[in-house]
């Protein structure tokens, strides 16, 4: 065994699968899964493939992994982002911003959450369902607290908050996409647009009341 | 011959498209692409196999013709419930609630056009940008036309009310993806919980401030 292979052999099992998962999910992200291979992986990693293998699993296994690692980075990155302390408006502010900044910072972990692993589907779909779920319960908690201390009854609160969540959360990715094709919108802009459609409504920003962060 | 299958033979060529297409849908929309037999639609449309293939090609081409014909039938049914002499505000209640109200109707359409068609994607998903493009020109045009209106410069509408109808889209569709499990909501009240939202915004909703159509 040279000097090398032992000194490669001796990194501890989380940093080896973190090379991995990163060199995963920039090779998913550029070739999507159907065409990306294990090959290249292993040639991004400096990791063999029989250690991909004996670590993460299977091709599937690994981009069900990444799915999973990207999903949660990005639930901490919004939660981390918004201040508890703060009044609804300046918590979804805060969130929101989050998320456009996450993207911005880590488009190939947005592509493979989003546009790979929705058009993959099958086996990827649950892994998707449980984060948009949490996000929408995230979104759901957040408008809920708000309604009710504003003398919403709960009972109606419940279900159309809710509703309204997933329409965020839907919107949110949706604008996430077009904001792709659009990179030379700052995100602190896009992130204020859907604020505004949200928290103010397209009827006060066309009479020109826009919401805007306090300083 | 017998006289059956000439009287079967003589069907016109539309009629005979309808019959498959109608059965292709109802088939992939409860058992999903790839689990979708031919021979089932090929019973269910009362039509042969090799009729099937002369008529409309392919599995694959099936499906494709599937989503073009449900997407078209979609954004019929969006711009037939609107209309264009009515206030913005009413232009889009119109909309969404023909949106919902098509879902409601179609589920079978609307499991092939999103869930199926997004989760297979590939050669697929053009026909679905496509069709996601359609609607949002469509939302756009409606919040550009009100927002020019009222004084919003051009140059900045552009922009913002694209993104805004990219994330109205993408929460029309979350949203119909949350009724589907909660069908004991009327259609009329997700419709206008979503109206609320992207119209009064959550700002004034908290408030108590709602929008309701004019009678």
């Amino acid at each position: 065994m040279s000097v090398e292979d032992r000194r490669v052999k001796r990194l501890p099992r989380e940093v080896r699968e973190k090379q991995i998962l990163d060199a995963a999910v920039q090779v998913f992200s550029e070739h999507g899964y159907h065409n990306a291979s294990m090959d290249e992986v292993s040639e991004v990693a400096g990791v063999s493939k029989p250690m991909i293998y004996a670590y993460l699993g299977s091709k599937e296994d690994l981009f069900a992994a990444c799915i999973r690692r990207e999903a949660n980075l990005l639930m901490e990155a919004i939660v981390g982002g918004v201040d508890q302390n703060q009044p609804a408006d300046m918590q979804l502010w805060m969130g929101l911003r989050s998320f456009f900044e996450f993207v911005a910072a880590n488009k190939p972990s947005w592509r493979v959450l989003h546009r790979q692993a929705i058009s993959q589907g099958g086996p990827f779909s649950e892994e998707l369902v449980a984060m948009r779920s949490r996000a929408i319960n995230l979104v759901d908690a957040l408008l809920f607290r708000s309604a009710t201390r504003h003398g919403v009854e709960e009972q109606h609160a419940t279900k159309s908050t809710e509703a309204m969540a997933a329409a965020l959360v839907g919107g949110g990715e949706s604008m996430a996409d077009w904001w792709l094709d659009h990179p030379e919108v700052p995100t602190r802009v896009v992130a204020s647009w859907l604020m505004n459609l949200v928290w103010m409504g397209f009827g006060d920003l066309v009479e020109g009341t826009v919401w805007q962060p306090t300083p």
